[in-house]
């Protein structure tokens, strides 16, 4: 993929016809009008995004792609670097608490490995490393401009992957000791605003590293000068591989009519970039849930979207979306299952 | 069941070594310290409640109570009072909301007809009919003495029977034209507050209908003078035979050390008497969300909890329980699930 074939891709609007008619039938299920409050609102998306009266999320699908950051050079993480390869072997034998919350839904997760440091021999890992992580971008860019459109590329393909092989809904997580610290780079980047007030302590820093992350960031966006008006740019110049990835994904599943549950701060920060590629592929994202990392409820305001859940909790990895899961999945069988009045032979109000 | 009877309840407290002993192993686990959130919490919250270092929550059992209320007379409600017959046929046939969520997350559902007006005759209906309703409080008491008894006895042994059947979580609802304003009743007698603040329009009334409710309401409450230290008292002067009934469920499930997910402002009124029947019996107690109906916040906080999911849902029945439920069963998987630092090989924070 190349820039023209970015400017190509062609997401479809959503169908709000359809959603118009699931909003009239809503009122005609044996309940109180609107009083299933935030799953009819959802149920209507659903089907605006999925062009189906009666839409579908199950199976869902989680693809987590992993990759190291040059940054961590610079002291920004609580956790040593190696931790990224140990966490993809702890995702492959199944022991993170994304795999527990992807058994429990019942979602097909896949873990892609876009950039990882060290070499990692498993028979479950999709092996697509693009580089041995980012360079350090404080220093210089990022990666190159082939590299951000491979990572995009690899996104886009493990999610037609994942929807040709049935899945109806999408989540995308990520691995990478240093990842926070890209994603308040570049949401810097993107919004403009102040970075202490995106930037937070990530997997556990001090308030004397947060301060010492936070200077490197700024330092960082002030000597490679993204521009704010090119993705691509500030991909290329702030990473990394993973976060690519994850907007390619999603700008893929956007192009499907799949929906996709976002996660926290890190995916939150994907969207909006690939937002920024496609402003179109807004719609068919779902927030899953508000993180405690410090800039998501801005990044969740740029995005536009309202959270499901707020459980405080920070992990990332996808588990927040995969927690709100059941309630996208609570929507839908509501508009399956639930009797009509004159079905069930209920009198409506008076 | 009697007085003597519900005094000699006991409710055992909760293990709070056990507690200690989950919360350190929690930061064992391949995550930073704490970045689950709400999550450990519960974790370590199902311990205490449960004293086992890994608790289980599945599968859960929920208990439908129906009855109707003489105070529709009035005019408080935006149903004809036949809904309730109505709506118990419509779960009994599968098709209600509470049915679907049920369905969902494993839950075994039974409903219980504790007061409706109407006879109902089906196959899945359990019938323990105390009376056809309760009477119009606004001009006598709701029910006697003994039918208050007979309520909390059915409530519990209904509740002894699903846990003896294996469910190893409980979740009441209801269903009874006009038991928001029951619930207000119960509510105003029991905090003192005034009944604007806790009384909503329920399944819809006007802004009109809504004031008159409030009315009878405070009229009542002057004529039945319910003493505000006695909870059987309120109970017998304001109904409902359901709530009553759910209250003597959740002291049932407390006795036993099940976990209650408490669901929106009936079901949270029904678990503040029980508390005020037993105060021990608030520790077993989970709010699953926070509902849109006023008077919901208020009661959540003289329950002295923090509801999980807030989706502006006014349904009742037990739904705002039942789509929390995956939340809770998230906790208990985490922590039977997710690998050690150790175990996984991943290097702990720096």
């Amino acid at each position: 993929m190349n820039k023209s074939d970015l400017e190509k891709l062609y997401i479809p609007p959503l169908d709000k016809e359809i959603g118009k008619e699931v909003s009239a039938y809503l009122d005609t299920l044996t309940k109180p009008i609107g009083s299933l409050g935030r799953l009819e609102r959802l149920a209507i998306e659903l089907a605006e995004m999925t062009g189906h009266r009666f839409p579908i999320v199950t199976p869902p699908a989680a693809i987590v792609f992993a990759a190291d950051h040059g940054i961590t050079a610079e002291g920004v993480s609580a956790f040593p670097k190696e931790v990224t390869a140990q966490m993809v072997m702890n995702f492959l034998e199944g022991g993170a608490a994304m795999n527990v919350f992807c058994r429990q839904i019942g979602a097909n997760m896949s873990i892609v490995d876009v950039g990882v440091a060290e070499d990692i021999s498993h028979d479950q890992l999709i092996s697509r490393k693009i580089n041995r992580g980012t360079k350090n971008f404080l220093k210089e860019e990022a990666m190159t401009d082939a590299e951000a459109f491979e990572a995009l590329t690899i996104g886009r393909e493990e999610a037609a992957g994942m929807i040709a092989s049935g899945a109806k809904s999408l989540i995308v997580g990520e691995v990478g000791i240093g990842n926070t610290t890209s994603a308040s780079a570049l949401l810097g980047a993107v919004t403009g605003k102040p970075i202490q007030e995106l930037t937070g302590p990530g997997t556990g820093l001090t308030e004397e590293g947060l301060i010492h992350k936070q200077r490197m960031i700024e330092q960082a966006i002030e000597e490679r000068q993204p521009n704010r008006h090119d993705p691509i740019d500030i991909l290329k110049k702030l990473g990394g591989l993973e976060i690519t990835a994850m907007a390619g994904a999603m700008l893929e599943a956007a192009k499907n009519r799949t929906p996709i549950i976002v996660d926290g701060f890190i995916c939150t920060v994907a969207a909006i970039i690939a937002t920024e590629i496609h402003p179109e592929a807004f719609q068919y994202m779902i927030a899953g849930h508000q993180s405690k990392e410090l800039g998501h409820q801005m990044a969740l305001q740029r995005l536009g979207k309202e959270p499901i859940l707020n459980l405080d909790m920070r992990l990332g990895e996808g588990t927040g979306a995969a927690v709100a899961f059941p309630v996208v999945q609570a929507a839908t069988n509501m508009l399956h299952e639930m009797a009509t009045f004159s079905e069930a032979g209920v009198s409506e109000k008076e």
